[in-house]
């Protein structure tokens, strides 16, 4: 349906035309702008004259089709192949706190395990006194819990351990996402099977083709972590690990293993692949940190940022996200001028435990270059400290755990690059 | 790919065969459950052999093949067209407190119109110092607000004001949906074209084809109403009212104006035809209540429920949801046997203003019949009614705000009815 051809002149919007477009918004009253600004307020769209789409036309909903840019997206050049790389979350393109499920980021390490709920199994093994195994409809007879997690990859950030690499916050911050969880909680599965007295550990393995795995301590499985099948309501996306993956908040995302099928008791760590060689963090010495689980009180600003320019002088609004693996965010400071002078930021929507949470700043721009950072402070008074703190504690060998202050550069014209004050 | 000629056997998995299956599910344990099992455990499956899917082939991603079932459906004798229906939200096959966009209810009285975001635009007119007129880009620029809130249709149950009806709680209780919006609170936008002070309504106006209308009372747009423009992170839904839907917080979902293009400041209700007609309550006496604004306190068990029943003996879980267009929910009662023993529900996940919550009862089936029933409390003191109390009050000619108790009665097979207590 041609759209130019439909439409026709209607007066009803005319006193409109006529009337002042918003005052702040000096931008868009000129040039191109303005002429469509004309065209669209004395016209009648097609889209009020035809009737649109009836509902049996679409029993599972997609986003409209001016949205196709907001996707995940992956560097290619970051790893060897595809079924063994990372699709980053737009966070530039969200808001809020919840991440849609179809932009949450993966990360897989032998490809998407496309599991049948039928044929699945999920087996507690080592030292029990009951070896037991699972089926979904099991899993969904124990009592079942509701939460809101931050994932975050042991990575993410990792390519700006030695300088701005990366120009969007898609990629420099984009190995997160955030989603309401329901499962049932691992110790009462642990539980039923009745962990010995000498357990200290738990493996959890992965169904897919790496059999990917890692060790947990007994103490965080008995805790908080969650045999989860539901995201945002529905079962787990399947590069979210359906139907069934292990949610241990605030710690890193590997070790939230997807298409989980085992989890074996031990008395010591199985010193896997993705602990030793890999998610260990190597330092300036030569010797490296392992078990570093938990990822630190970290924030980003997600607009402005080299994906989402400034559009217009005025009135404008800073988002941006913040989070901690030890609890809840408290406070974010925002600095527009590299740190001389920071504000409050304005946080709103939930502030849930071991949560993305969203902070705003309400801000007048006159085209000014900014210097744009923010920074975290969790319940635990942890303040999300500088990259260059980080570098002299940590070096730059290390590709893990970096929750340093990024940097935005905005130039006059709006444009936004990835930099670090020197 | 053939799953059966492609797994092998493999001893990896042997000694779980051998093993305990959980007590409690003796169900899974018998006949052809059982010989799944065996070979579910003993034999690899392929997704354990071969590479999946890599990351660039999911740029947004979508459920699992195996979910294919969970999808909105619309009763087809309910409307004389698709164009102007429903299609209600699969409740039984959900958790938590979050609608997955995908899945959320519509209603539409033109169909979906499918807007332009750069041609969009919203006007303010009316009892306003100034008229605006304002585009996607300035309404971002104002400061902003993410609420977790149900939208309720005020027919939601009606079709069971004479007696049960259908066979199921998508259809039953369906016109209901829970997400986050993202958006500008209306104050901010009615502040800056200056209402005058003889103003006491705003009447609403969509885009599509229906330029579907409501008026609000002034008092409640200047408190809690959101010009929404993103849900659970990203941009509207088409079908929810992409780019911009009126957000009336506990208020009945005909109100929340989708595709919303203008608002006109008056000082008298508009008496719309979706306010007249449509959406006024005809009592017994032949007379009709107007303006009943407000979703009363309401529960449902979404399973077991007719498309859900129960699948085994033994432990199993009872899980609902609980809302209130007046507050936050306080406490949910449950009955397994037609009101004689009433227990507290175990109330799970964020407790939040005019938002589903959700509730479960942990309990023990040995194949009795059940008479189930839910009865929330909200943080007024307010509690649900049964349908014959609202029966008493206001007669069966009306179709709207049947916030009255739901049973199901459950076979000892395990099938569920929609019944009525006599």
């Amino acid at each position: 349906m041609a759209e130019q051809d439909k439409t026709s002149r209607r007066g009803f919007l005319a006193a409109a035309a006529a009337g002042s477009v918003l005052a702040a918004s000096g931008a868009h009253a000129q040039g191109a702008g303005a002429r469509a600004a004309d065209k669209a307020i004395t016209e009648l769209p097609d889209w009020s004259k035809y009737l649109g789409d009836g509902v049996a036309d679409r029993p599972y909903g997609k986003p409209s089709k001016f949205e196709a840019h907001v996707v995940r997206r992956d560097v290619e050049w970051l790893t060897a192949s595809r079924q063994s790389s990372v699709n980053f979350t737009p966070l530039h393109e969200l808001d809020g706190i919840i991440t849609p499920s179809g932009l949450c980021f993966e990360r897989h390490h032998g490809g998407i395990a496309e599991i049948d709920p039928r044929q699945y199994r999920l087996m507690i093994n080592g030292l029990v006194d009951k070896e037991l195994v699972f089926t979904i409809e099991d899993l969904k007879r124990f009592p079942r819990i509701n939460r809101v997690h931050f994932l975050e990859c042991a990575a993410n950030s990792g390519m700006e351990w030695r300088g701005s690499q990366l120009n969007g916050c898609q990629f420099t911050h984009g190995m997160v996402h955030n989603v309401m969880y329901t499962g049932v909680p691992l110790k009462h599965l642990l539980n039923e099977a009745g962990v010995r007295t000498n357990a200290r550990w738990v493996m959890a393995e992965g169904a897919d083709s790496s059999g990917m795995n890692r060790s947990i301590p007994l103490a965080k499985a008995l805790d908080d972590c969650i045999v989860a099948f539901r995201m945002n309501g529905e079962m787990l996306r399947p590069e979210q690990g359906y139907p069934v993956r292990l949610v241990v908040p605030g710690w890193e995302g590997n070790m939230w293993v997807k298409w989980l099928r085992r989890l074996e008791v031990t008395d010591m760590a199985h010193l896997a692949r993705e602990e030793t060689s890999k998610y260990t963090d190597l330092m300036a010495d030569g010797r490296s940190r392992r078990f570093t689980f938990v990822m630190d009180c970290k924030s980003v600003v997600t607009n402005p940022s080299p994906q989402a320019p400034l559009l217009a002088k005025g009135q404008n609004v800073l988002s941006g996200l913040a989070w901690s693996g030890r609890g809840t965010i408290r406070r974010v400071d925002v600095t527009l001028d590299g740190g001389r002078n920071w504000r409050e930021a304005r946080i709103d929507g939930p502030v849930l435990n071991q949560s993305l949470t969203r902070f705003y700043v309400d801000f007048d721009w006159q085209g000014q270059e900014m210097m744009i950072q923010s920074r975290a402070h969790d319940s635990t008074g942890y303040v999300q400290p500088t990259k260059d703190e980080l570098r002299k504690v940590r070096g730059v060998n290390n590709i893990y755990h970096n929750n340093g202050i990024q940097t935005w550069l905005v130039r006059s014209n709006g444009e936004t690059e990835n930099v670090e004050i020197a």
